[in-house]
């Protein structure tokens, strides 16, 4: 059988590197040791027809196999855990709450992190970032003292390494270069356990060795980070 | 087998009457057909240490069976739907596709949801609230826009009804009573034939019946909408 395809940029912000989503799934695919290729999608061109009739929202990553095309990362990820060996566990309560934690990643915890980011990134101009910046903070906050107090002293979420403990560090390291990033020591430990994972480093390696386009002229300036980051860079 | 038990709460301020997280379990138990019991937490009793055990980010819905506990109510749908017929294609194609639906509602189009429902109601107060919902309304309507390009003239997202279309059109309900709910005809109709669905409605009228305590003093202004809604409300 031949090998998935996934679909990732050829280019992206220098905040965006070793983030974009495609990192999601080729850690997944690194884990149970399945091989996979990859089709760049040159910036701009994802809002495109042609790539919208595989992913509607004009997003990466995409995964393709024979017969199957799929979108969402947490969606390609599930799908992978299910068909390979290694990602949830066989018993059928492990299972679920492996699943739980996935959506819990998705859902409860990435969405004000999703938040910072576009008060300190993409709406960083706005005058309503700066001092909208406390509450986003207050929010994250409160997640991250909930998962700190479950995750305790325990190596992973529930029991050995699984999709859920994948998708909540892919979640966690969003926040690196903000302070709550070492809000907790537990946390930030965990987080370094899944990066120090062989299969995540060889996913992040292969991301970083995909940006080998120039930016769009427009785009230049977000090439690199500034030479000294202010406070919301 | 006895029947499983989920939680849900015995009252809630009006914007949320009708839209707790408990309702999409609910409603795809009644899709399957599959009986269950409540247990109501009075206001304020989620975030102690009794409901945490099950619930570490204090919320609700929970689900219980014998031999096992979940929470998120995104990964309880998806357990329902693969212990039950109904909710999920047989085939593989189908049902990978039917679950990045449900990825996609909870991670693509739910969080700019959420973000307005934050600054029209829990921040309404604050000063960055309303310069800031052009950018939020911005956000959202691009995802209409695609879902409803996607969606078509098709009756639901892939095939036959779905987990994926359950969650999705739960997630577009919390745009009731915004201007972008009437945004696309094709995406009102989606969701007016989702709430048509008997099991939506039982699903409904049991959440509805559930709110049977008066609300903490503190909050009794939030019991009833205000007589005369302002623009945020």
């Amino acid at each position: 059988m031949s090998k998935p395809v996934i679909t990732a940029f050829d280019w992206v912000p220098w905040f965006a590197k070793g983030l974009v989503r495609d990192l999601r799934v080729r850690w997944a695919l690194e884990e149970v040791g399945q091989g996979y290729d990859v089709r760049y999608l040159p910036q701009g061109t994802q809002k495109r027809p042609a790539h919208r009739a595989l992913q509607p929202f004009g997003q990466v990553p995409t995964y393709e196999e024979e017969g199957l095309a799929l979108f969402e990362s947490g969606a390609i990820v599930l799908y992978i855990a299910e068909t390979h060996g290694g990602l949830l566990p066989a018993d059928r309560g492990g299972r679920a709450r492996a699943i739980e934690w996935m959506f819990a990643a998705l859902n409860t915890v990435e969405p004000p992190i999703m938040d910072y980011a576009i008060a300190t990134l993409f709406e960083a101009d706005q005058p309503w970032s700066k001092p909208r910046l406390p509450a986003i903070v207050a929010r994250i906050s409160e997640r991250l003292d909930e998962l700190s107090r479950r995750l305790g002293e325990n190596q992973w979420l529930d029991g050995s390494f699984s999709a859920g403990d994948l998708l909540m560090i892919a979640v966690l390291r969003q926040l690196k270069g903000t302070p709550m990033a070492a809000m907790h020591d537990n946390l930030a430990a965990y987080a370094a356990r899944g990066e120090a994972r062989p299969a995540f480093q060889r996913a992040l390696a292969a991301q970083l060795a995909g940006f080998t386009a120039k930016p769009p002229p427009e785009y230049a300036f977000l090439d690199q980070p500034p030479a000294k980051q202010g406070e919301l860079a």
